[in-house]
């Protein structure tokens, strides 16, 4: 097990893009929490196209706001350079640019071929390097894509290599449907850096088979690090049907805490977190930590281990 | 990884127990049901308090029924020694006697003392070792009790020893309100496993915070393989605030077919199982392999691995 994880809050992106848009102060107090809870990477928004994506049409008024916290890594959602170029402008230089492993998920995601997708990464690259940002590469259904079925994990091994070759700092593989399990992850994840050992490998699993935290455990077992997950499990991919709830992370913090793995998030401030973004959503979140609460709550409960 | 778990369906039993009484006849339906999928383990009933318990008061009617089942294991959970004999009089001699490792719980879940609970475990073993059964005694808040917090390991591996020196063929470690996760379930199996190397650690979580397919994946890598669930992830404890859901079947059986374990348990008939029992109780279940389906079912997929 790594001694610390840096867990990536994804809640004001993926967790907010499926639903009816919801007030930029909304969204800023939202950010409030999580800040406070100890996140210490967010990704704030997604700057694409806001007729696809109503919900994140302010990405430009977040990342506006983002300047008033020290010591929090903001990054951006990207899929096409143009959505690169105003996340920088809009002051958010380290993006993640996301890329289809299967050519119908690609075509339902973005419209266009994996191919085309993939010549932007180095133009994309180019740009956040010129501004001393990092870019991550994510694979969206990097297992399995509700279209076309398993993804050879050949055909991911190879769109690594080329991501990497142009310029990505960092890998994600994406679970963007929640079918992955810990076996499964492992073998991709083991291929992946085999193929780009001086590349992190980073994780975005959703949890919409119950597998989500078994494949974190194992992934952490392998000394996987970057991880995704969203405040109350908030969140699915728009164009994936079938997908909802990526990882809570208050699920994964509590999981964290008992391995005796550091996050820098706390527990009961996560669960403060996700009520709060349950009564902006307006309807019960799938979180189980957020419904049952600590288990350090219980009467006559005394904290007896880390 | 085992080469094969025994997963033990509960979900007429633990998943029935909290709910309103259904007839006989629709648990009947979904026993066919768990036949069919695939389940070799089968806890049938509870010969308990039908006034505690009344979704169980049929326990004679349903264990009357079960002959017709060949090549499956049944059993009974009994808290008493009357329960005891009424399970064997009614023709099940295999039985799980439940027993809190805290006296919070203890006195909440039967009204009496551990050490009192403790004292029926010889007088329930000699029963069913008479007519040929096997004795497993499960610990309940094993990791933690709603009433007096954590539960101190020594104290059930204590517990553990006393079982075993009673008469008990098996010991089951409950995490009765969904509060373990894999440090501490493997920190408390281990220790278990080395006071009674002889005797098998069965497991018995809930997903009450959603760690429970996490953490027996952990146990899993330690070897462990009579492990608990509930079709439709059915189920909680009556008297232990908070509880609710045992891991979902399906999502194990999903999850175990990945990493090549296996269980006996078909995964789309474990899914009908589930649609059935979440008719027969109405209202949604909580298991996301139902709601979502087998990744198998997607357009285009083909069976590429086990």
């Amino acid at each position: 097990m790594p001694e610390r994880i840096s867990v990536r809050e994804v809640g004001l992106r993926d967790g907010l893009q499926l639903e009816a848009p919801i007030a930029t102060a909304a969204k800023l107090r939202l950010l409030d929490a999580l800040v406070a809870m100890g996140a210490e990477r967010i990704e704030a928004t997604a700057f694409v196209s806001p007729r696809a994506v109503p919900a994140l049409r302010d990405a430009a008024d977040v990342a506006a706001a983002l300047d008033r916290y020290r010591g929090v890594e903001f990054s951006a959602l990207v899929a096409s350079l143009g959505g690169a170029g105003r996340a920088i402008d809009s002051g958010l230089v380290n993006l993640e640019y996301v890329v289809s492993a299967s050519e119908g998920h690609s075509q339902a995601n973005v419209g266009r071929s994996v191919q085309d997708s993939m010549a932007l990464v180095s133009p994309i690259a180019d740009l956040v390097h010129a501004v001393g940002g990092t870019l991550e590469v994510i694979f969206a259904v990097a297992w399995d894509c509700p279209f076309d079925g398993p993804t050879p994990a050949a055909r991911v091994e190879t769109l690594v290599d080329r991501a990497v070759v142009s310029g990505a700092d960092v890998i994600c593989l994406g679970d963007t449907i929640g079918t992955v399990t810990p076996r499964r992850a492992a073998d991709l994840i083991v291929a992946a850096r085999c193929r780009q050992p001086a590349v992190p490998i980073a994780l975005h699993v959703h949890n919409t088979r119950g597998t989500g935290l078994a494949t974190i455990f194992a992934a952490m077992q392998l000394g996987v690090t970057m991880i995704d997950s969203s405040i109350g499990g908030l969140g699915g991919c728009p164009f994936a049907p079938g997908a909802s709830g990526n990882v809570a992370t208050e699920e994964l913090v509590y999981l964290a805490r008992d391995m005796g793995v550091e996050t820098g998030i706390d527990v009961e401030l996560s669960i403060r977190a996700a009520q709060l973004a349950q009564d902006i959503i307006g309807r019960p979140l799938p979180s189980g930590v957020l419904r049952a609460g600590d288990r350090r709550g219980f009467a006559g409960s005394g904290i007896v281990d880390p």
